[in-house]
């Protein structure tokens, strides 16, 4: 059964983590050009993770394709292997996701993202031919079917759902942004309408917000779409990182990105409040983005079980509610083999020299460099050192 | 070359990271019991763990034996399918172990670590026997060495390193104790000296504490070692979790243990910090226990290049300091490509309704009960709740 | 001069801090009434306080009439010795503010506050008989102005500014609201208009929230004043208590008031900031509540000490931005002796098992059972709790 | 009864609080030189503190006569006016504790503290000269008994007391010490032991640290006089802060000090623990130093008031354990009027960008710099400023 069919039904639809993150902390992922060269040099690698991901419940595996556009390859090149053209990082994508989802009852989806050329300003054709370059493998590879996601502009989103719904698959489109809604000022609500119009069946947020930010986004979606009269499945794949003091870009403008995140690592109980809130908020197609490992996803096949009737592989390795610490010989260590205990558990850093919360750089915090940005008229490297010496 | 040979020879010796965290994680391990029959069940999931230490700069690959003695895996018995026999377990590890460890120049080692047997009081021979069972699979399947760890009693690291060292191999021994030393209140110093006493050659702590903590341990060791004017390689794979507020137990005693640890995971930059530090006070067995990803070995290996005068293979993966976020297109994110900005961070836990430290549950705290325990007394259930319920 | 006259010159007014917290940690005031019965059992307690504010810059002393209709002494009854009548009550607030403002160059400003009576419903006349009691006092020792202050319903205020203004003098009028209005949801804009037609020639917020929140409040007055082209003066008097995690209600759901708020203290260098702000934000009337001790006061006159040419006395024994540190024996100690250090500090708490921020109680989180009392309907105790267990 | 009649009955004698934080929060002393010239310019201040703590429960009154030795006044010349003599400022101090201990039941205790002339290695008889000018007023006013207090080094101390002693009143002797002893490293029990064999009849610490620090210092005392078989009363005055972060020489090295200590106030609560745990450690002269004011003495004579039998006037005002909120109108706030609630309250600081713990400045953390200190070699300027360059 295809993802449309799936979620017609009214079934919740699992998905999979955080591919470059996971895979950084692997060693196999460069932080900075986060590019999927991977896939070719060590698909044995990226193969183990996608496992993980589907034994962990992912009912979809989603192709390794992120920041696999060719400008956006070339533009990282001196970390890629010359002979790694985009169409054999693409390729490789599409191979290892299909041998892993036959070894289950997941679907392949091919995903495209936010490209340099968009950003640089290059014109619509431009942008649409570097997704349909990548379109051109998802179609020989014969993926279930595509998402758009990780946009930061609404405006390349909806090029990439054109470019997409060329190819008669159903699409789902995922913004990255928060409830301040996109880099120009529109609000997630229309973004929401304005994807759904040019094609895309279900929509969402993924990436750059925490689970509590992301439904925030995601209910003010909703009200888009009903305000508009349009109907459209909802999906959303947060970070598995608490950002209650992200501004409008998420958390890359944090200062501990992105090698001092581990203190805001969700555990997997923060997880399954997400999940039980994501689905009582009216959300089916329900992952994850950076920073989810296979725990977190088995984390929301686990909330749900009760709703989908069954429990994830992995879970024959997991007590639900920590009750495999029933038979711990310390008492105080079975004491904590209940759900009450580690829903109210307020885990502390181990840090005493450390904040709790941090305060954005950049134009995270500064309308005025916002607003430049959102008129694209940021270009000049120069410009942009003094605007920021200035807001300091 | 051998691991004695290797460090008589003055070289640095990086070991490997948890593999009964990193593989709850992945969905193959289940807390509580924490054995290790995945190594028959799903050994590409060992494998591909294996391989990513390795080339994170891994010079031993342990066998995944942790908690692999007969009576450990009986007394989990129901989570053990019955046909997976202690021998079968042992031997799919070793195998595992070595066929990763030839596709690069890493040794393997064998281990096992405490048993139920001696906890609940049999004698010295029947513990034993239990050793040796694990020890006749290392010898079938000629292991390079032998390691002794995760013993919270010196008393029976001594009876393990005896056995092991009826091989003929070196043999390291390390135990799980912090500064107030072993439960039956051996300080570190003399656990140092009894284990040289009794054949190992490489001695030192693993799990249980925090990298800072362990160090603190590791100097008494050296300091007992030095008083007995006795000659051992010093060893340390601690915690990748910030423990600071642990009692003398260590982490199994917080509160946050074992499924609430995330915002305590140290950074790479505490681990970079963490081999600074053991390389200085003389250590040259530097790796790393519960919590230590891939990532976290790498950092070792980046902090000691300078000394070893070489990169692991992940490191093509990675920017020395951060230094490949240097052409993000945001200024702010650029200006954190630099030593200075991830030295001094303090990392935010993004969790302003958390604590930044726990009082430990149970034994760790209170001296009564710990004497109880010290004297094995302490069997019967019923007895440690009234003294549970009391000391509270 | 008097007040207007001040304000109308450009003159930056500073008003008094906190009477009921700083003579509840003194031992002169009850928590929970939180009458002041003192200016008759204790007048020198009082005298010496306001003797301080005088001294640290206030150039307004608010007679300590605070809670002290006769309805809420009465209300209090069993705290208050019998023959305490609310006439010499009020009487004894106001010689004592007159003798201590002869003494230097202040105004003195009687005060009336909420009522229990409007609380419980009373209709308007009776409401207003409660004010006019209070008034007759204030005309008869002929205070210099008067302040309607701490109103949670800007109805209740527009009822006291209309019976202070039959008095002829000068009136001003400050709710102790956030951001998001008053408790009938009137928004902090249109409170601020209803006063000033209702004859206020001053508006503001006084305590419940921390100078950063009440300057938010302050901002969205002064906006709803220029909508309406009307023309005040601006004051504020908010908490000297960090209070970022308030909900609608202020500090009072907080679960540390009142007798754990110690750490939410602000420093010096906190009311040197809100000082600036609030200048900057145009508000010449710029005082404290709650919290706020002479040295906070005096923190206040040292900002704006350039914009009005002098210190306050107090400034004698404390040297700007720590320069009085600047022969200590200490080096390090000396190195604090400069403004960067304590504008940059960010102060430790000493608690490590605490968290950094609360979740308020109450109604204080919860929309239903605001609405509830927002309608006033919460009136019966047994509708009360049941709503509160089935909120929690 | 004087003060050796009480203890010697079994009595608890309850101390007062600190003065020079108190009355620099209310404009009356300078941080920095922290000398008491007030007495004389400011007496009505100092005779208010004085009469709060009486009614708070103070049993004894002690002069403000600290850093009131004739070098110290000299030494802070520039912020004393030129005709305050030594003489005056001690006259007046007394003058103002017997007037105010008249109106209770208090005793008055002349105090004298450590002098520069001891700092800058003055001979024995220069430095005793110094305590002598100062015992002469209080013989000629007459006061009670004698307390030398705040001393970082028992040689000083010892000094002291005997020169005290020579006035044929009962002495005690506090230090400022930690659980690592004085400055040149003697252990609080041999401190302890040379000041009872100097002729201290009441012995302990003040000031510098917690009062969770300070009752570990205690302790050690305690036991050093009963190894030495030695009988004299304990007493303590601890900060009203939290400073589990210190080093050896106590808050005065934390970065917040003097300026931005305040998330560190402890509460009532913390206060009623402390008092308890001092009774228990057998502790019978109970007080405070830095940061205690009205309302924490008060709490003293509260949780000892069933071993007391009686409660302070100031409880007129103030319910036990938050009772008095039990009239509140709002649920959620009459549920905080118990003592379960206030116990087990951990009080958030309101502050999530800042710390829970800071590392000590300067000496308190270098081992080098602490012995040089104690060599008394670091006299010259230059060597300070390169020692502490070499150790940041």
């Amino acid at each position: 059964q295809g993802i449309l069919e799936r979620l017609d039904a009214g079934e919740i639809v699992i998905g999979d983590g955080g591919f470059v993150f996971a895979l950084e902390k692997r060693g196999y992922v460069k932080a900075g050009p986060w590019t999927p060269e991977s896939t070719v040099e060590h698909p044995e690698a990226v193969r183990q993770l996608h496992r993980e991901f589907l034994r962990a419940g992912s009912n979809v595996l989603q192709t390794f394709t992120f920041y696999a556009s060719e400008d956006k390859l070339e533009n990282r090149g001196n970390y890629v292997a010359e002979k790694l053209s985009c169409q054999k990082v693409n390729e490789a994508a599409c191979d290892i996701a299909r041998e892993v989802a036959n070894e289950g009852d997941a679907l392949v989806a091919g995903g495209v993202s936010q490209t340099p050329s968009y950003l640089s300003c290059k014109d619509k054709a431009e942008v649409k031919a570097a997704f349909r370059k990548q379109l051109d493998v998802f179609m020989k590879k014969n993926v279930d079917f595509l998402i758009a996601e990780y946009f930061e502009h609404v405006e390349e989103a909806v090029w990439a759902v054109e470019v997409l719904k060329e190819s008669g698959k159903p699409v789902a489109a995922t913004m990255c942004i928060g409830p301040e809604g996109d880099m120009h000022g529109v609000p997630p609500g229309q973004c929401a309408v304005q994807l759904v119009k040019a094609g895309a069946s279900i929509v969402g947020v993924n990436c750059h917000f925490d689970p509590d930010t992301s439904l925030e986004t995601m209910k003010l979606m909703k009200e888009g779409l009903q305000a508009a009269k349009l109907k459209a499945h909802l999906m959303s794949q947060p970070l598995a990182f608490h950002t209650p003091d992200c501004g409008k870009q998420g958390f890359i403008d944090l200062p501990e990105f992105p090698f001092g995140l581990e203190p805001r690592i969700v555990t997997r109980w923060d997880i399954q409040r997400y999940a039980r809130k994501a689905y009582d908020l009216g959300i089916r197609y329900i992952g994850g983005c950076c920073g989810f490992e296979p725990y977190h996803v088995r984390a929301i096949a686990e909330e749900l079980a009760p709703e989908r009737g069954f429990l994830p592989e992995a879970s024959e390795k997991h007590g639900s509610w920590g009750n495999s610490l029933s038979m711990h010989t310390k008492p105080w260590v079975r004491a904590r083999a209940r759900k009450e205990y580690w829903e109210n558990l307020k885990p502390a850093s181990g840090r005493p020299y450390c904040p709790s919360m941090s305060k954005p750089d950049g134009w995270g915090v500064t309308k005025g460099a916002r607003e430049l940005m959102q008129q694209k008229e940021a270009t000049s490297e120069q410009q942009l050192k003094e605007l920021f010496q200035k807001q300091k």
